[in-house]
């Protein structure tokens, strides 16, 4: 279909979408798409692209510049959390890069599986020189999902630091842990994707399904980042994290229950995370270009977005799925 | 009734119990105490006194010292948690003061409701000078279990700390945290409460029935600590924490059910605490005696224990009940 654009606004870029990753938001948000209500559904907020124009009052981008752009493209600017560069936060809800709501127009957003994005220029981040376009893309949402627990739970080297589950979230929460320094663990169901985990760079693996395997790394973790993307039983991840250590869960995002006792003994946190400010999401990128950091993707063109659906539904993609939007 | 305490192992000592707190476990304890099963249950894990008698390797104290015991009184004392001085967290399950069982014979421990307690000497704690034993005696499970997750979650002078409900467990955080430097601020169902929050020292008192009040101190707190005793939504506290803030649960030690989003939106931490370690006790005692510190109680004779259970069940107590045993 054809999608018409906003003219500029003076703050305004226009970007040449040219990789979009699959993220699992997206095949929610299809699978519970209605159709009624107006609005149609475009998915799609980790994306990267070529500025193909500028607004009037635009400074920072030239027409040529390659940039990235998340899965928040507004935010009122004058909030606390907004002021702490926290935008994601925002007391005013930032705008969504698909099925927000614009603040200026009120018409609803249209995300990154088009040819096409126009965006506040803020909210766009310059790609640095030496990334993959392709992937880089999902740096933008599943990237920046994981960086924040690592960064605001001081991740840094000799943290030891489990991650559950090795999907999208999850293999670059490895990467990122190991290039911050990290003893970085794999928690997995699958024994078969310890040889992945390793070579991803993890220093050891736990198939969570062996209870000796899971008993015998019981208090060993100071951070856990679970990225299992359904609801599930936090007790055996709990289990893991030594004294004083947090439990970051940012792959389900419904109702937590826990046991007061299972927080209680060793005096353990359980947090979440999602998304990121504009400087932390800029930080991160200009990490994962010193280290070459970018998701292990398959590439597909945009045409076969069904089929990167039902195999993202089976968890049957390693790790991520990026669209190749050139055949728009 | 009578009770046999043990015969003094060589680590132990006997204590003349003067003055033992009235805990809401007691409560829940008694109520749920069927009578089957053979041994008694005698309540009571906060009390203070006098030793008596020292076992033959005693070394730190002597008959006629004034001592205080809490809801510990063994651990396997080699495991990571016990060399850490977490006793509280103890690997084998810490020995609890009363229906614990005893590492050594195997028995049911009996509690603080009572005139003798024998307990081994690492367990028990002198009392500073200074420090009036009657008041002190609550210190020993409601001053621990608030201290700890204070000074865990780092308050200290300037930190914004809410305390939730006002009673055993809320008044002595409240009178922690002013020591400790803390803006603190009490969080109550009960207006009428306000006044005696202030004179506790808190800095401001937000009635949580009133929607305006919560609403306009969203976001003002680094650390809450909830007592509320009985399960409850945590999402209107939960709102109170500033980014990066904890809230600690102390209180209600059922399973807790929060929003990953209510965590996720400024990076919040759910938390939870109970009891603490040897040092942090002995220290907790000694800031104390530093700030002429106990809590507000009622003195009941020890005959009376029903009524103070029956008014404790309807919160009719400011703000901890102590038994004078010397009745006994």
């Amino acid at each position: 279909m054809t999608l018409e654009r906003r003219e500029l606004r003076p703050d305004d870029i226009a970007v040449q979408v040219n990789y979009c990753g699959v993220c699992h938001t997206d095949l929610h948000a299809v699978r519970a798409h209605t159709g009624r209500g107006g609005a149609p559904l475009v998915p799609g907020h980790e994306f990267t692209g070529v500025v193909t124009d500028t607004g009037t009052d635009v400074t920072a981008f030239a027409v040529g510049d390659p940039v990235a752009v998340g899965n928040i493209v507004d935010s009122c600017g004058v909030c606390g959390m907004c002021a702490a560069g926290q935008e994601n936060f925002c007391r005013e809800f930032p705008t969504l890069t698909y099925g927000g709501t614009d603040r200026h127009d009120g018409t609803t957003t249209l995300g990154g599986y088009a040819r096409e994005y126009v965006v506040r220029d803020r909210f766009a981040y310059r790609l640095p020189t030496g990334l993959d376009a392709a992937g880089a893309a999902p740096l933008l949402c599943a990237g920046i999902t994981v960086w924040e627990p690592l960064r605001a739970l001081g991740v840094t080297s000799g943290t030891r630091v489990a991650v559950i589950g090795l999907g999208g979230l999850g293999h670059l929460a490895v990467k990122l842990a190991v290039a911050l320094g990290a003893d970085t663990t794999v928690v997995t169901r699958s024994a078969g994707k310890a040889d992945d985990a390793r070579r991803l760079g993890a220093h050891d693996v736990l198939v969570s399904t062996e209870s000796q395997q899971m008993d015998g790394a019981r208090d060993r973790f100071d951070v856990v980042i679970d990225t299992v993307s359904v609801a599930h039983d936090l007790e055996p991840y709990l289990r893991l994290l030594a004294m004083d250590g947090t439990l970051s869960q940012v792959g389900y995002l419904g109702p937590l229950t826990v046991q007061a006792t299972d927080l209680l003994i060793g005096r353990k946190k359980l947090s979440s995370a999602g998304s990121g400010g504009r400087p932390a999401t800029a930080a991160m990128l200009d990490f994962c270009a010193e280290h070459g950091l970018t998701a292990d993707i398959e590439l597909l063109p945009s045409g076969r977005v069904n089929e990167a659906f039902d195999r993202l539904q089976r968890n049957d993609v390693r790790y991520r799925f990026v669209l190749d939007l050139s055949d728009l």
